[in-house]
């Protein structure tokens, strides 16, 4: 039930990789890219309010696995765009996604101590910096789609990101996601108001990965641009099951943080609604959906293959 | 020391209005405007979730004085717009204001029950909505300036205005301006830290109110542009310093807040450091100067000067 279960069949085989660099390397490079580009468009901590902007600092740096970056950088790749081209916005909705893990573990939230392994911000700081940590990367995010100039330039695009990203993180999406977690735990969900919940909470930010770097190619065809939609929604959801089963079936020491953690605050998590068998097999039907959709892209989606596969066989 | 002396000698006389309509009547058309304008961005409280969009609109509407919107409106004026072209930026800015207070009464921050004199937000719901509802109104507010039909169409008008409003409300603006006032309570601080201190904290949304108007007219020369960065800078200090002041020598009834709240945190506020008559008198110097930047709109800037005075008048 752990581990090597969760991965499809052929994932080991793309996993080393058909283009020119292996998956591992490529991901890794990402992440150095990311640690790079975050640690320049955010304020330096000598700027004043000093404690403020070392603590963003603290907080987005050093570390993380970059997901959502990950994302946009291999949707570039199918749609035919460089990195170059969507890092400011993977800077943006990485922003976002860092403010939202500040924000949740509170004491009036998730009460988490540890993240990525490290105090919380309201432990390595106090609980005003974190909550202002929060309000601090969010305008940020808004401000690199606005202003940076390595994004393409045209006014409409960066305005379509804006968009897209606001919808993603607020009352409709992932903050509304994060209010319906608080209010039903130790209650009886469906499968359905699961499958809500969790679309909302990370599915939001997923998609608004994939959709961003799609944004940033205003040529692409209307039916790739559906096939992306489609490939989003997938892969955001079986993401989230796959986190859940993680806090079932992972390891504290590999995961960063405790795990049972969800089900000691009684949260109706997908294993938990319809168990860990189940669970595992709607992973598979919406990796196997999301991959079919990637179809009409061929080779030029491997990237997208090869980062699904990893997602929904990590260990943390 | 008490109320008429904080108003400038001609005020009255602007105050009764050379405009079709008196400046109370002004500002209450104004505040039932946004009333509507805001009703009708937030999402209502029956989509999910629910009690969220309920909490978002409890601190949105039934009150508050629309100020920041008032200064849109009255610059809308002196540059040539009508009140549409920056209705909806206007809503975004007093969004983003909302939010802040919410955060701002938080526990780990100022601790507030009362608002508005009603219950704070985590009173009247709980810590965590608290949080979520500032986490929900900021990206409401991009969204509304990245797509409502009733802006100026021209994409790079809105990114100017996402640009202002991420900056105002950033980590370098009115997020950072809180982290400062939380971090210097107890200390001694010089005038120059105070001025720095509230042109963040309020200074910054004050100001951006003024610059999103002008920012709506793109055709602006740039010394008028200029003259309204100096009388947004001004007005911007000056009503800080009178909010100051109100808290040493205002009512509470008046206030919907409890008075000499900022003396018992021991918060350097501008009386605190220089005294209540310096105080006074600096605000006077900031209004005649907020006034003399004024000079190139002539009468087109009535409005703006009506709303003034009444801003360094008021009571509450």
């Amino acid at each position: 039930m752990h581990g090597d279960c969760l991965v499809s069949a052929d994932a080991p085989a793309r996993a080393k990789g058909a283009g020119a660099e292996g998956f591992q390397a490529q991901l890794t490079r990402w992440q150095e890219r990311m640690e790079r580009a975050l640690a320049a468009r955010l304020p330096e901590s000598s700027v004043a309010p000093s404690r403020l902007h070392e603590a963003m600092r603290y907080v987005v740096l050093g570390g993380g696995k970059r997901i959502r970056p990950a994302l946009l950088f291999a949707t570039a790749h199918a749609v035919g765009l460089t990195e170059d081209d969507v890092e400011a916005a993977a800077c943006a909705i990485e922003l976002v996604h860092v403010y939202s893990l500040v924000h949740d573990d509170l004491p009036a939230m998730d009460d988490d101590d540890l993240r990525r392994g490290r105090p919380t911000c309201h432990k390595a700081y106090d609980e005003a910096t974190a909550i202002l940590v929060g309000d601090g990367l969010q305008p940020l995010a808004f401000q690199v789609l606005a202003l940076d100039r390595n994004l393409p330039a045209a006014p409409a695009i960066r305005l379509r990101l804006v968009e897209i990203l606001a919808h993603a993180s607020g009352s409709l999406g992932m903050a509304g996601g994060q209010a319906i977690d608080l209010a039903v735990q130790g209650k009886a969900l469906d499968v359905a108001q699961v499958e809500d919940m969790h679309a909302r909470k990370t599915g939001a930010l997923i998609r608004a990965s994939v959709m961003m770097a799609a944004a940033c190619a205003p040529g692409l065809a209307p039916h790739l641009h559906a096939a992306l939609a489609e490939f989003a929604a997938a892969i955001g959801l079986a993401f989230q099951i796959q986190d859940d089963l993680l806090d079932v079936l992972g390891d504290a020491t590999t995961l960063g943080k405790p795990t049972g953690h969800d089900q000691a605050r009684a949260k109706p998590t997908y294993p938990a609604v319809v168990g860990v068998a189940a669970a595992q097999q709607r992973m598979h039907e919406l990796h196997a959906r999301a991959f079919a959709a990637l179809e009409p892209f061929g080779h030029r989606a491997d990237s997208l293959r090869r980062l699904s596969d990893w997602l929904l066989a990590r260990r943390s």
